[in-house]
């Protein structure tokens, strides 16, 4: 199973939030500041640079206000990738957790995804918000956000997740 | 960028409901009768089964109760990896759109995403409903649905993809 990299994201987070070694995740940042910059990056403009050959891939997609990123975590070690479980967002205080149930970009196979919101296109170049992927990570697929195929019903989330949500929402106010 | 297969599915759902090639996608059976089967497989149980030397990634899951899951199309051939636009679900009426604004499998990385409901697991396999993949495919990654890391706000969707949600929606009643 070899990845191609069909594109490249291009902003100005040039060092990733969290960095994942023998030991597990560990936050650059204090907690708090680390939400902040979180959120500054949330409003920033990434450009999505698609290779010049697959341009075609895009068409349609401006009629999207939102799609779905998947990226290549290019800074996870290879210690980062065989981390099975960890502290989210390295938070001691938050319970000792399988990767699968965790956000952490360390993870056997670092294919991250965020759904962002689309400002523009122009020929092989789509800009927008809410990426939070850092400069230059490999773009592997764009896929459109379509809300009717995610849950509708209730869903539930763990316990130190809903914190860490309430958190970031917190901090953006 | 290479990918370790962490597990795989298990389900009864041996064909795709479409097939590339060089001209695009075909569908297997009519639509009415492909849209009728995809609601079949949405309510059938697949497991999945994780590497039992990475059950460990596992720890956790079960506080959510609904998953991301990430697996390979590894029905989809070296054609259907070069096709850059497609007529959705091999639909005529569709407009010929860009792999990029649809779900079609077959796309340059054919890394697939659903979201489903996950409803136990035993050691290293977890029962789970919704998911559409077919039977043995590798898996690539699972996260956990977190619905306020997607959007709150309006979303716009192409008049094609309402039409096919409208059409999947009525088939279910």
């Amino acid at each position: 199973m070899k990845l191609r990299r069909i594109g490249i994201i291009k902003n100005r987070t040039e060092k990733p939030a969290m960095v994942s070694g023998r030991d597990g995740l560990e936050l650059q940042d204090d907690f708090d500041k680390a939400i902040e910059k979180l959120h500054k990056t949330s409003e920033d403009i990434s450009e999505i640079i698609i290779n010049e050959d697959l341009t075609a891939i895009l068409d349609g997609i401006d009629e999207f206000s939102h799609i779905i990123v998947l990226y290549w975590g290019h800074k996870v070690s290879e210690e980062g990738r065989s981390l099975t479980r960890v502290h989210p967002m390295g938070k001691k205080e938050f319970p000792f957790t399988g990767i699968a149930a965790t956000c952490s970009p360390a993870r056997p196979n670092p294919v991250l995804m965020t759904v962002v919101r689309l400002c523009g296109r122009k020929g092989n170049q789509l800009q927008v918000t809410g990426l939070d992927a850092i400069n230059e990570s490999p773009v592997i697929d764009i896929k459109p956000y379509v809300r009717e195929l995610f849950p509708q019903e209730d869903v539930m989330e763990a316990e130190w997740m809903q914190k860490a949500v309430k958190k970031f929402n917190d901090g953006s106010r």
